[in-house]
């Protein structure tokens, strides 16, 4: 017997990710949204012929499970608010699992994603960081993150907190990297969508290869002459800057990984 | 007529570059390849049933294009070595025209895009960029280019610095990041491959929706909590400098957009 198949899910919140699990909740048989709550109604109205919707917490249906899909900080202050025997799971990467206040059941459901309403995902795969403070309510999330065409991984919240941060590097540094090129681009009349293919070379190149065995140009071949034209043409003092962290930057992780290999060699 | 019904190329150089060039050759019927020329000539061998191999910059066939694939520091003194009445270029971001040196034909030819053996280009529309030292033969390059499914640019040397420059910043050190990434992982007992769908993304949405439209995070939201506890899961100085720079950067054009939007809307 699957517990999701009478499994009736709250869920709260009106930011991007709560949006994504409502358009994959509404087209899910095994799932069934009985609520949608939004402390800015308006934003939800238009769901209102598909499930019951509500500014009240204390109008909240018994349910299952009650998804926390709002900002960190307003985590804990909503979390005193419910009163639940169902799973209490907030989705946050940065929140600690105790976040959740007075919850016997509080739980943590993270997809490790960017999601963003002007841009629908259209991978599967999804990971799932799951952490619960009932053993026994680890498998039903599991199940949800399954039935969600995800992968579900296992993982405390020290763990989750460092993933949360790498992912930082990865999305949201990775993110600026191209915002400050396509500023360059504009002060320099050069057409951004002439680097589309490099970009996307660069980064299937990157999981195809392993970025360790990616790297080229003047940072890792210490051309010193290429380094000083490129922070010639840079005008903005911060952008130079961060040229020359990232170019040693590479050069330091180039020296250890040769170290750790020539450690292994001998 | 075509020029390039009786083009004979004669390639020069034996890196990556070089190595996709004869790859686009072999099957190219509109392209004649008549010699390839390595200095280490081991390298290049296993060609010689398809083409004419040499070592030898005296023993250079009489060619309508001299294509010059070699590390940068290299291509002025090998182009003074070139007796030539074909086109001379150069395929390096970096490197003026004036480069080659006593070339009447001089031109550069430069593919935006990060090559390797191990990782072979599935996509077409590659930019060249194109530059010649005589007008009549841009064209000539610019069909090239065509056959060879990509887009010609005209480009100058100054402007190609930059979009060297600009690709430094897109390629290397996104892929950087990555790495810093993937050693972050393995330091940390979690998998790389977790982050998969979440790089993707990332690159998707920012080619689809703009980088500027795409960024999230603490540093953006100016959520210094967030920020202090990454600051604090990263032991390497090097690292968390580098975080506080990127994240400094993302404020700092933030802020810029927003006074550049509201001095538009008034």
């Amino acid at each position: 017997m699957y517990f999701w198949n009478m499994t009736r899910i709250v869920l709260i919140g009106t930011g991007n990710l709560a949006f994504y699990f409502y358009e994959q909740f509404k087209v899910n048989k095994a799932i069934d949204l009985i609520q949608w709550y939004g402390r800015k109604i308006e934003k939800i109205r238009f769901a209102e012929t598909e499930t019951k919707i509500t500014d009240q917490l204390s109008e909240l249906e018994t349910a299952d499970l009650y998804l926390i899909c709002v900002n960190d900080d307003q985590i804990e202050s909503l979390s005193t608010k419910i009163q639940a025997k169902g799973i209490v799971a907030h989705c946050a990467g940065a929140v600690a699992l105790d976040g959740l206040k007075g919850q016997p059941r509080a739980a943590v459901f993270y997809p490790l994603q960017t999601f963003s309403k002007e841009h629908p995902l259209q991978s599967n795969d999804l990971p799932f960081c799951i952490e619960t403070k009932n053993p026994k309510d680890q498998s039903l999330l599991e199940e949800l993150a399954k039935l969600l065409g995800g992968i579900p991984y296992k993982m405390n919240g020290k763990k989750r907190a460092t993933l949360h941060m790498i992912a930082v590097i990865a999305n949201n540094f990775g993110n600026h990297l191209l915002h400050l090129c396509k500023r360059l681009c504009s002060e320099n009349d050069l057409p951004f969508e002439i680097f589309q293919p490099l970009i996307q070379e660069t980064y299937k190149k990157a999981l195809d290869l392993g970025p360790e065995h990616a790297q080229t140009g003047p940072a890792i071949r210490n051309d010193l002459n290429s380094i000083q034209n490129h922070l010639d043409l840079l005008s903005d003092e911060h952008i130079k800057k961060l040229y020359i962290n990232l170019t040693t930057s590479i050069q330091k992780i180039h020296e250890q990984s040769q170290l750790q290999n020539s450690s292994e060699s001998n």
